[in-house]
Order: structure tokens, then C-alpha cells, then sequence
């Protein structure tokens, strides 16, 4: 897996978690505190996010870190 | 858990991981082609890594990322 597939996969896996949950990204980046925009070019794939931040994706989506790793 | 906890916490579990493997911060700095400096620094949870080099050093570390994350 290279790095791209890495961020996609990771992405998409936050993409499935939020929409599990009915959230929308708007809703999302309120209760993180991250841009909505940040949330879109994750779940796309273009950010490789910092440990806290997916700490935050995951208290926000109410996961354990390592149920996001599923790489 | 606040931000510095976390990532105090991911350093050690790296360290932890690092030395049950006899790994020197030098070779696991060679292996994953990170500086011995930032290694260094991510044991002592003065990094925010991102999530390329968290899957760099579980590569390295042979281990799955879910196993890092007992937060």
C-alpha cells in the first residue's frame, strides 16, 4: 500500500464512520473544531492528518483509534 | 487525556515496541528513513506525527497500527 492508498483507505474509513452516524461534514468539523474543508480533503484522501487530529476525528465519531486502522 | 498525554502515550508504546525488538533509535531511524533526532523526539511525545509516519514506523516496528493505539 503506498502512501496515497494509505490516505485514501484511511479516508474512507472516517467517511463510513461519520455517515454511520448521520453526521454531515459540516457537523463533523463543528464538534472537532476542524475546517470543514479539512474534513472533505481527508475523507477524500489529500491530508495526511497528525496523530491529534485523528484523535479528535475519533473522540468526535466516538471510536477507538485502533477501530480507524483497518490498513 | 489532553493533547501532550496522547501523544506521550503513542511515544511510548513506539519505545516500548522499538526496544522489545533490541531496535537503537539509530536503526529504527534507517529503517524507516525518519531522523534518529525525530524518532527521538516522537518517544518523548514532543511530535505530532502524521499518519504516513505512524504506518512507517508500524511497518518497521512489524507491528499492525491498531496495536499502537492502546489509548
Amino acid at each position: 500500500m503506498n502512501e496515497d492508498e494509505i490516505k485514501q483507505a484511511f479516508g474512507l474509513t472516517i467517511k463510513q464512520f461519520r455517515t454511520s452516524l448521520n453526521l454531515s461534514q459540516e457537523k463533523l468539523a463543528e464538534i472537532t473544531g476542524l475546517h470543514r474543508t479539512y474534513i472533505s480533503e481527508v475523507e477524500k484522501g489529500d491530508r495526511n492528518l497528525s496523530l491529534i487530529n485523528i484523535i479528535k476525528l475519533c473522540n468526535a465519531l466516538q471510536i477507538r483509534p485502533s477501530t480507524l486502522f483497518k490498513l
